[in-house]
């Protein structure tokens, strides 16, 4: 195998994977070395054209650490991440949607009662949410896991001002009761431009594009038997719904987190200012 | 734009990136999304196997440092470096052939003058290396750059043991003389492994491929109105000729280094041992 050319090299790389032991990457490996090959024969990328983007893919991965996340950025805002999304959930009638994950779940959540105020030293508008887990059948889910995170009234995470808020907040992880049902308060979250200061930020910039996702409430759901939900629920009134920077959005996502005024709220706490509340019920997927 | 599913995503994204100030960019970016999405819905990734290709874009930019390019690398290893060459090189008549840079070139290569040793403290079989550069029509042409690299006889790069060695070394730039010749004396390169401590070599590993490379030296050459010629020559009785890890390998730059007794050699040294001689003719295309 020498003497390779434009047009006999696809075939000599694919030839190379003759022995993969594992027949599953063989056929991912083998299917993006030809994507791949397609790509580069359709653009015909210059020899400073590849090397801008190795440039690129490196610098891509060195901005990553422990609370960034450049490579998933990069799959959200070239609709990668909400493709895998629709291809992994074909969803059956009465389970609610999923949309991306994002760059900034955290494994360790901290465990809190229902009924906690999860917010800490975030400030903004308080936010009572309440909600329920059932099967698609209607029949509710207790002790399902119910993970929340969200930004602050600024549109940062936590993770994002770990220094100036001493740890996480805005963020835990709750067990559904015997009705399939949880709430927590929190404050309201806003509107955020995706971390834009990186190379994914510098492509935004240069194929004409904002950055910005509407508000939203993460949402990840766990039972045994079901499919993990991982979703979010946007903020009827946000601004950015028609055009979320990582394509993120279903109709069937977007709730009103509706204003109201003091006084003793749905779980009986006494609010001497007005607040939001966000009511949810969640269908999840038979595993 | 909300609601997009596996079918109407693509468009959905291509459609975001209309406003892109730069035509080429666009060109490139739509051609990216394009084979991109469709390498996803051919293999529909598991929400696992994205996560693990996240993790694996990451690592591999995080391998990367001022002496090593994982990145190219993997461009290498998927033929993506050899046909970005193929495509940027249809070379006429009497040009030399190209191949892909490698992840091991240095810009601020110490220039030396013809004649020189430029072994250092690499050990190995001497070598004499006389070349030539001229137009695909035979013009000599004088003051032309050769740049020069290659690995020691255990196969590897100065910048791979920088700390050992205290510096560069087998590594060069020269300047044709008058009649567009140069030649220099090192130690005979030897075949070696690509990196494969890294990402890229765990896929060599479960793609059940070899990482190695035949013996060759490294050749780049500039001349004002000629194109850059990056190339190799590669040892005809190396072994890997006919599976160089990442393609490289052209008949027409395999040649003899020829192993010579002691005496007085083509350049006048009086050598008092045996050693091998590379000569090799190098033809520029106009730019
Ligand atoms: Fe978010
Ligand atoms: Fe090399």
């Amino acid at each position: 195998m020498r003497d390779v050319n434009e047009h006999t090299i696809t075939q000599a790389v694919v030839d190379r994977l003759a022995d993969t032991p594992d027949p599953r990457l063989k056929t991912v490996v083998t299917s993006l070395v030809r994507h791949l090959h397609d790509f580069v024969r359709d653009v015909e990328p210059t020899f400073a054209e590849w090397q801008a983007a190795i440039a690129f893919l490196t610098r891509t991965g060195q901005t990553c650490d422990q609370h960034r996340q450049e490579f998933i950025l990069l799959s959200d805002i070239l609709g990668v991440s909400m493709l895998v999304d629709a291809i992994n959930h074909r969803m059956p009638e009465g389970a609610t949607e999923t949309t991306v994950l994002g760059p900034f779940y955290v494994e360790a959540a901290p465990e809190r009662q229902n009924g906690a105020d999860i917010a800490g030293p975030l400030e903004g508008t308080p936010l009572l949410v309440t909600g329920s887990v059932a099967t698609v059948g209607g029949q509710v889910l207790a002790g399902a896991t119910v993970d929340v995170w969200h930004a602050d009234d600024d549109g940062a995470y936590d993770v994002q001002q770990l220094d100036a808020l001493g740890g996480l907040a805005g963020r835990a992880r709750f067990r559904t009761d015997a009705q399939g049902r949880f709430h927590f308060w929190t404050v309201m979250p806003a509107w955020y431009p995706i971390p834009d200061d990186g190379p994914v930020g510098d492509l935004l910039t240069a194929t004409g594009r904002h950055p910005n996702r509407p508000a939203h409430l993460h949402v990840m759901i766990a039972a045994a038997g079901f499919e993990t939900l991982i979703t979010h629920i946007f903020a009827a009134d946000s601004p950015w719904l028609e055009s979320d920077a990582v394509f993120g959005v279903k109709t069937s996502l977007i709730a009103d987190f509706a204003e109201r005024p003091a006084g003793t709220a749905p779980d009986g706490r006494a609010m001497d200012r007005s607040y939001r509340h966000l009511a949810y019920d969640f269908g999840l997927k038979p595993a």
